[in-house]
């Protein structure tokens, strides 16, 4: 299963879980479905996990239960039954895995395990590996998952907790981002370097493709494997997912998008009034599109941050209501112009198209759309959480018809040179855009799917 | 007490209370609290309040318990004993209010009725009007409006509910915004106009100050009250409290504060080579700073939008938590830069404070803080939360002092007439400043305090 | 509105609120839809309430915002605006009224408010009283509660709180009970006795019928009032309501209890192999049957404490499924035999059919169903939540018609002769037995209703 | 781990998961700190689990989240970790097991299975048996599980679910109780009876010990394994923890309870004026031992249902709080008299000594204990959550010692022989009473503990 989530871990502070639990804080973006913390007192793990977001897993008497000097975490997905860190004993010992990624072989991996006479409880990632952690020779945890990593094929950015240590690992091709921060004397591990600047830690580098840290008492040690595996990270990273604050794969996030934007203003320029971004995620690029274009910004679209899970009236009819509950149209910016609307992607449309049916009724005279990435057409089978290809509206739509769907004047999606250029400079070739271009960079006997497993496990309710 | 919030109202439609419920969420920034609803179904009131979100405070089965056509709320303060609508019986009937405003003289009110023989049960100020209301003589419930709020001195806009009607009203002075829209059959009344948008309603008109609007199955009629007292629109709802995409006083929000932001251009330029909001409410005034300036605009920090209750580790040594939780800067924006960064006012100062060590923090080269308003010097007596003299940092410190209190290269705040010009244009004279001035419109026998009863009511725990 | 439930206060101790709140526990069975806790400091009141069980309304961080040396407090009825203890402020300070009882001239004296010019809040009695409180002439609350009291009717047993004192009072015919007992030098108030054994305080004796006993930091004063009305204690307590270890009205309930089941098998006895009790309640009077009519008490009905509110399937077709839920029948007890089920009191009688039917079902050969209180034919205006009369199983029913609903053998009431003499001994006249007779001690010009107020205030939902 | 619960299962009903919820209600007394249902629809299970009483960890909703025609389900312990039904994958398939019991080789069999490369996620026997199947060779589930339970030693009651089937099992010497039952054309496994009558299911007999049920859309089938071990019923479910309306082990509970108490009587009569229970547990003992005695029984203790969890002062110095909270003494039995007090075990002696404290503050002149079952002076290692050897108050105390605890003036245990002979009539040697005599059926190799793995998982907080 698809692990979209943030992960976190410290190891020698002595508020350890407590700090991890501001940690997700700033990966809160990345998941809200369910978190937990796993802490260690050199002694034995302990472990909180509960559904829902951040703010409403933990209470401050959460913390007096999470003892120790190490700390896991993630902020993600969740059903009860699959939250993470995964803790588990095996022969040698005890763990706790947080996983961001996605595994493509994890289903045969699950069977061979299932057919040596494992069991599984959870359909997340996190679980297979352990299995194979479980079943590996070396005498060491590090050995031990090197060679189960060695069996693993997908994308994978793990920090592994037990109690005597805490390791950090980014598979080979480097999907996803992990980065490597330092506390005073405590190092620490995350998804994206914002969760360091909110523990004012300092950044020291990111975790490499193909690189395994362990954190103990003694200091840090690492250590490479995965041979020469092509480098994947993954675009979508700074396309939308990252925070804007963040450095992901040693690159800025914000600076990258007003490229993106820049460029696709180059690419597909218009006669236009005005330019305006789809807050929050496409501030940056509109920012450069507008730079680029010589068209003045203004803020034209307002995004309203209280909406989180609404009551429907079984008779409503209120068209478009929730996207006309998180965004609104300032009228005043639009009415009677030639606009162009910024977004960052378009993945299923309907937001788009709901979104252009508010702008269009505030009065715009002609709507310029305008996409800083290529449309996406293909699933992401290395952890971002994606459509299939049905509902994917570039999926068998010309542009011309996605035009018409979205109900726009005209449609420009950034190419895929242009992004790529954009995003990684002369470095192209180190990017995974699969998603845009199909072309995947680890390919897979049996197509992955969402569920790998036949246990339905509902939501709490 | 201060009644810090959004109030709503719809009479004509089937799905009364839901809807209010929806445009509630549209005015939730204007109070975090508690929030109530009462609907009428022709014969009876129905109420429902309760502390929290709007998200947190309704389920599903709620509206069942608030049938009708009818419906008025609030999103706003509140203790348990405090929460809005207020709802009673007098002698003629009863009548559900919820207020947006405070009184002045709501303690010397409060204690006329106390000597006449009424009891107090909360600290809100729509309990002194119904007692007032209730004492009024004339046989129809707009006279008593009227003879009741004849007696009142200060800010309210009233939306009222009782079985057959619906009653809108600001206050002769129109401290407080209140609008009137129309969807389908029925009449909204709303604190501003982007509550009307989320529903797709039509926005008609403001209701003027020392108007009342009532609203029954025959319609809309309206009376005038008050006579000729001067004008004096809140200048606060457009430096900072309303939501841009709202229309407030007859303004479009997001304009005035890009006005706002150009006129602070003109008088306090700077050499810099960036220009940057406080998001998200600096950003139309960050964005008029830049055009008028001509420096470029970036994003150079982020708001993280998850941030609710937190926990506080007992021995936590985190500098500036609190804000670093909802702020982080973008260090590739800053880093070796001279920024200004514009903010649209300071109160107490503490907030700035940490804000900018943040950004001295990501490397920039000199602060240019900018405010998009004159100095806080005076707190407000008609309905914004401001606190007294002492927490102001404008009060009794010179700008040398706050600049450097605020730990910033240069400072300038926006003088009060290039505030008035930007936001009224040539009707100056129609505003309250008086947290800027001191010029109060409105007087009082004795000081308005926080507090103007003994009964302390405890948060719900 | 009838106020059924229990109240308490203590005075002069500094663990008030902590105290009051295990006292409510002591009388939780006496209401269980909400509850309230008022302490004062001395100098201002504090106060916090919520719906649902005591266990669920308080947390331990609940005490800290309730501070000071006294408390009132209720467990029992309550929609969110209907909590108890009423806390108001009038002309001469702040009050906190805790009520159990009714009164039957709510309505006029209310109207008779409203017409003054008061305004209501609620429908509980207790803010009728505060109103005549407010509006009463003497300089102290004494001589302000007996003024405001001379005009009410009815049912009353009061814990009245201010900063500085507390006050309890019984009304002149002593309808509900109210005792006094010690704790050290606090004075403690409570409805039952069964309060003052849970904190190890000494019972003093019962609050007198028109009796008013204020406490201060003085100590403790009476006062009497009322003139010579005619006691009316409520014999529904004895029977059923108040808890078997409890003194109410200066008498042992169990003991009377067993008294009532010994008189009940002199009236009507039975041929039968063994009696048994609805538990709890009718425990003793079963016990008592079976001693004096020398048939063996066996536990043949067994009731599940853990049944709280359960959700019912849309489909279900469980028959008697709610009191299933609570009771079951023990087969080797019932099987074949003839068997004496003893109930205190018989109201709506479904409940009685459905546990009739389970016990039939269990294999009982006959089953003589005896109730160790006379038919209930009258409503209870004094305090006691009954149906009306349509409701009821012995309105316009006859013994056989009644017998033939609950189908049993044979069925037979206590006598209200017997009864009396059962509780009361020779003091038969000082009793309220309306709900049995319809000779009610106090009469009403209008007939008290369930709702003497327009606004319907639903649960939380 | 221990695996104190009820386990409850149906098979071949349409509203399977809302029925096991019912269920689960009448065996709520067998634990109360967590629960779970597992569906299966045909194709899938569904699960549900939350920590809590069954009143609170369902919901209305819930139930359209567990769809089909069977389920298996428990109430009993669970940190969020240790929920079950345990829901697992395997080769052949999932599984969903329900477990009550405890097994004394869970160590040494978790070790093998992590020695063979397993890994555990929680620490209840379930998932060592769920290990053991998956490693299993037979091709049938039936089969699977026989081999898998044929390297199980100790005690277990199991209702087992996958997609197609439901599986009773009751380990060969029989521990823990099992029944079946038929509720139209479904069957129905508890571990009481009584959760059948609360369905109006018809009881058909016990599973027996060494006997798996298999139940599908064809019917049920039986087999037999676990050759002649010989049979270890329970005696302390007949003793305290079974509901007296329950049959257990084929006799009914309140039936050997009242033959407890008779024995008790003849072994130590008591001078007494009167008999009373703890109740409820002991209602039945006290009966008898009343009967026997010729001595009559009161109701001299009265136990408070609404106490649950409760918020204790910093501060508090009321003595024995705890049990206070839960019972009181009704004076007027107690005053002055000689009192036989009946309880049906003691285990620490800490309960018992508070209670006898407010026996003697009510009055009583002499207090003779009687205990119907012996001291217990050894922990259970089958399923019954009992201290270890440190916490028994008979735990190397002398008779005279434990008197002078509890503080009674004399004291009887009834004996081993007695207890046997009235619990099981000719049939003792078919008991397991380990407890009390430490003869363990079952022996192990290594000492079992509380928890047999290192992890530590907090309660929800």
């Amino acid at each position: 299963m698809k692990d979209k989530c943030g992960v976190f871990g410290i190891f020698g502070h002595e508020e350890a879980s407590w700090l991890t639990y501001l940690g997700l804080y700033a990966l809160q973006h990345r998941g809200q479905e369910g978190t937990g913390i796993c802490s260690t007192d050199g002694r034995r793990l302990h472990v909180h996990r509960d559904q829902g977001l951040v703010a409403e897993a933990y209470r401050g008497e959460t913390f007096q239960h999470l003892p120790g000097h190490g700390a896991n975490s993630t902020s993600g997905a969740g059903s009860l039954s699959n939250l993470q860190p995964l803790l588990a004993s095996y022969r040698d010992g005890t763990i706790a895995l947080a996983h961001n990624g996605n595994l493509v072989n994890a289903r045969e991996l699950h069977e061979e395990c299932e057919h040596l006479g494992s069991i599984f409880q959870t359909t997340v990632d996190s679980e297979v590996i352990v299995h194979l952690v479980a079943r590996a020779k070396p005498p060491d945890l590090g050995g031990r998952l090197l060679q189960a990593l060695s069996r693993v094929r997908g994308a994978y950015s793990l920090v592994a907790l037990t109690p005597d240590r805490m390791i950090g690992i980014r598979d080979p091709h480097g999907f996803r981002p992990l980065c490597l921060g330092k506390l005073d004397r405590a190092w620490v591990l995350a998804s994206e370097s914002c969760a360091l600047d909110l523990l004012d830690a300092e950044y020291v580098r990111e975790v490499e493709p193909g690189e395994m840290v362990t954190v103990t008492q003694e200091g840090l040690e690492t250590r490479r494997f995965g041979g020469d595996a092509s480098r994947s990270e993954c675009i979508f990273e700074h396309v939308y997912f990252a925070r804007p604050d963040s450095r992901a794969f040693g690159r800025g996030v914000n600076e990258v998008r007003v490229r993106l934007g820049r460029q696709l203003a180059r690419e597909h320029p218009a006669e236009a009034d005005v330019v305006m971004a789809v807050p929050d995620s496409s501030n940056a690029a509109a920012l450069g599109f507008s730079q680029e274009a010589q068209i003045p910004l203004e803020h034209g679209l307002i995004r309203n941050h209280y909406v989180g899970r609404t009551f429907i009236s079984p008779s409503q009819n209120l068209r478009n209501l929730g996207v006309r509950l998180k965004y609104n149209a300032v009228r005043e910016v639009v009415e009677g112009r030639s606009v162009v609307v910024v977004d960052d992607s378009v993945v299923r449309g309907t937001t788009s198209r709901s979104l252009m049916r508010i702008v269009r009724e505030a009065g715009a005279r002609a709507i310029h759309f305008r996409v800083s990435s290529p449309p996406v057409k293909h699933p992401c089978y290395y952890g971002i959480d994606m459509p299939t290809y049905d509902e994917l509206v570039a999926n068998q739509r010309t542009l011309e018809e996605i035009r018409d769907y979205i109900g726009v004047d005209s449609l420009g999606y950034l190419s895929t040179e242009g992004m790529l250029r954009a995003v990684r400079g002369e470095d192209a070739s180190g990017a995974c855009a699969a998603c845009f271009t199909g072309e995947y960079p680890v390919r897979w006997k049996r197509a992955p799917s969402k569920s790998d497993f036949e246990v339905e496990t509902p939501e709490k309710v």
